[in-house]
């Protein structure tokens, strides 16, 4: 039975009848061309695959691919192209859009099986993976030797490079080291109909368009990664934390761009205002300043010699702003102290509350203050309590919206309050999504960043790569035209005709 | 006489008869919808616009459009719609690559009007340019309060933002500081329908695809940019610069990639061959190491804590590497004396021959020397001399090839030549272009570098903007496929059908 709808997946689009009758063959050509263990038919172990980490949303797929190869991808899309069915890529299921959420008309085609690092090339700072790799593991291969990689989401054990890239991470440090586009060389690309193309690798390329980047926080809408070459960075010399409370966001606020002002970009510049602060230190007894308004922690790295300059910078920076309190780390050990509050963040909220909703928002620095004082009157209104933790150096909001799923109405409830948030960071001149992507869940509120224009030039790139909307559809686009409306084509007594294109 | 075809533009397409037809229309319709000083219609006035800094080519326009705003602008794109007229957009005019070179059949769009600096945003670190700012002039009004632009290409005097974004240029800091790509935060984009579409902004934004990495670099063939927001750096504490003297490039190239391996990332990393130091040192008398094999410009900046400390580490690695010459900048003063000679390196070249073909490819680092002595035996088999002064730190060659255009068949001897280094280049690892842009000069080398089904799916991209190919025809495409053969669209019964497409 791989046609029942979930009922709560009222976002979804509804399955299509002829679509769903391929199931018979879809599972014969599959079983022809690929190896058994490539194939997960069994709806126990679909169950596994019915969900990614945005809360609340279920939809058993049809059947999941787990190829071995790029060679069982592309047989699985060539196959998927002849049946008409949709697929639904999978990284490691850890999106907080709903990016890999299945449809009951699709497969969903699960990566986690390529999970080879096929080449470290310290001489080129650069590693070749597949792209079930984790984002940990690929630090982890080249740590021995002083080298990291950079983007670091708070999933960072569980989320594979290929998602990383679907979504654009983030993470702590992309202040100083960029997002996943910024920390990408290469990409190895299964077309919608199966052809395999390269684009990039191990050295500077700036021939013909930019495909990395145009990949790169696509979503999963127009091809299926199949290998990625990342770089990596030599570990800094040096690392400090300093930790700066301050009695009200205002102060903080202005301290955030007073340092970035100066010229200084720390590696990472983090804020929690006092809600999350009391959780945080309720949770882990970490002597955290608990009167404060708000607590900044910054991290600075470099040579040495560079670092105790730029500590002392800041320092002045802070007590300029009236900071409440500052301390720096001596060692590695006070740093890792430092941060632990911050990573146990989520968590801390976590036990505050039955569930929580993890927003995620972006907006311009100055506004900060702003924003989180109207969140505080939003809280207010929906009656659910709102806690801050969140990349104040690049205006990168998380907000985590407690509620209690089992009582009616209340996730509704979350999730309105969560969409005014968005639609103010919107206002104030931000934008939808700082690393998360647009997924499911921030769908409907594309209208409100972009304007119909805009939408439909976003879709003629989606045409480009697969006309037919057979890949992760429902995901990102508000509506979907026709690939015919967008193509500027003119319709002459019933049929399709193109202008004459110059002659060469 | 606007339909005179110049007999050397063997390179660009055949005018066609009915566009040329519509020159008197076209006349009419723009002298109605704008101002008579935004049109160029005088045979002797649009001689100044029949080439570009791609030597040798020359092809006068129908007309040209200098718009004086975003609207008129879209005014034009609109009557060239309706008259099915070709665009050639045109920046500073310094493309290398034939971008800008005009069509026989179509117009040029001269943004060279649009030249306003319309926002300095110290606080969010940014500077919102009309495309016609010529890339010095946004560090010019920002320097006072110790800010500046990053990417510097050698015409930095001349060149404009607008054709920087269609390059996607670089220069000698773009080994720490990124290319274009990595320093533009938004544009305006009037697309070939005549809307007007904005991408980015000042703040931190990642919904949706990635259009402005997709724009950067696109050579003008995607639609035309009139608004730019650019981020901008604090300028350096201080800045050395080191002059390291070789024997041979095989020492030159160990210790550049040495220096990169160590984890360190100079604002630049220049190298001359002997060929182009004696040349630099006859022309300018700056007392350069004559007798060395390879000489290295590396310029470290940053803290002066930091930059003191890594002066002795690039010393350290320089001497393990065999250095025969190295020479500290003292003050800012020693620090452009040893500038002097780089910026100097393109007419010390000139000097020396009549005339000289720029090339532009890049390389893997490792693969230097190779390539530095395979040009050696190429430039015995072909007679001419070439001089080497090129971005080291990120393997990006600019070999002067020397020649003579009043000898017959010597400039299509140095196009050969041309062609043969950047097949090397491809050869190697690298690609066809590192900052010039593929325009006509490479146009026929890109099947060299991409497959069939990469070509393609470069030109689905370019039919989502521009599905008649008006923008920019003949540049960087070697042929140029209809839409609809490269749409997936079935054709039935010689009419074309779409796929039925998943119902929302």
């Amino acid at each position: 039975m791989p046609y029942e709808l979930e009922n709560n997946a009222v976002l979804m689009p509804k399955p299509e009848k002829d679509v769903l009758d391929q199931y018979p063959l879809l599972i014969a050509r599959l079983q022809e061309s690929l190896p058994a263990e490539s194939l997960v038919l069994d709806q126990d172990a679909l169950a596994a695959f019915d969900s990614d980490a945005l809360a609340g949303y279920h939809q058993k797929p049809m059947l999941v691919v787990l190829p071995g190869s790029t060679e069982e991808v592309a047989v699985t899309l060539k196959i998927c192209r002849d049946l008409n069915i949709k697929i639904v890529p999978r990284g490691g299921g850890t999106s907080l859009s709903g990016g890999a959420l299945p449809l009951a008309d699709g497969i969903v085609l699960g990566l986690s099986r390529l999970n080879k690092v096929k080449d470290i090339d310290y001489a080129n700072r650069c590693v070749v993976v597949e792209p079930g790799v984790t984002n940990q593991r690929i630090t982890d291969v080249v740590a021995g030797n002083g080298f990291y990689y950079a983007p670091d989401p708070s999933s960072q054990i569980a989320c594979t490079i290929g998602g990383n890239i679907a979504e654009n991470s983030g993470g702590v440090h992309c202040l100083k080291y960029g997002l996943t586009t910024n920390n990408i060389l290469g990409l190895e690309l299964v077309t919608i109909d199966g052809d395999i193309l390269q684009f990039g690798g191990k050295f500077m390329d700036d021939t013909g368009y930019d495909f990395l980047g145009l990949l790169t926080g696509s979503e999963g809408l127009l091809g299926i990664i199949t290998e990625v070459t990342v770089r990596i960075l030599k570990k800094p010399e040096v690392a400090k934390a300093m930790l700066v409370a301050f009695s009200c966001v205002e102060d903080g606020g202005r301290f955030v761009g007073d340092v970035i002002g100066a010229g200084i970009i720390p590696a990472g510049m983090e804020m929690m205002d006092s809600f999350a602060l009391t959780a945080v230190d309720n949770y882990c007894q970490l002597g955290y300043p608990k009167d404060a308004g708000a607590m900044l922690i910054v991290e600075l790295d470099g040579r040495r010699a560079e670092v105790d300059d730029l500590i002392q910078t800041v320092e002045a920076i802070a007590n300029t702003n009236n900071a409440t309190n500052i301390r720096i780390s001596r060692d590695d050990q006070e740093r890792e102290t430092i941060w632990r509050g911050r990573k146990a963040a989520f968590p801390a909220v976590g036990s505050l509350s039955q569930d929580y909703l993890c927003m995620d928002g972006t907006i311009p620095r100055h506004t900060l203050p702003d924003v989180l004082n109207a969140m505080k009157e939003m809280s207010k209104k929906y009656g659910l309590d709102v806690a801050n933790v969140f990349h104040a150096g690049d205006g990168n909001l998380h907000p985590l919206i407690m509620y209690n799923a089992s009582i009616a109405g209340e996730q509704a409830k979350a999730e309105a309050f969560g969409a005014d948030i968005l639609k103010l960071c919107v206002e104030v001149g931000g934008v939808l999504t700082g690393e998360h992507g647009v997924g499911v869940e921030k769908r409907d509120l594309m209208e409100t960043m972009f304007t119909d224009e805009d939408l439909k030039q976003q879709q003629r790139i989606k045409c480009a790569f697969d006309p037919n909307h057979r890949l992760n559809p429902g995901k990102v686009f508000p509506t979907l035209h026709r690939c015919a409306e967008l193509g500027h084509m003119h319709v002459h007594k019933g049929s399709v005709k193109f202008p004459d294109l110059p002659r060469f």
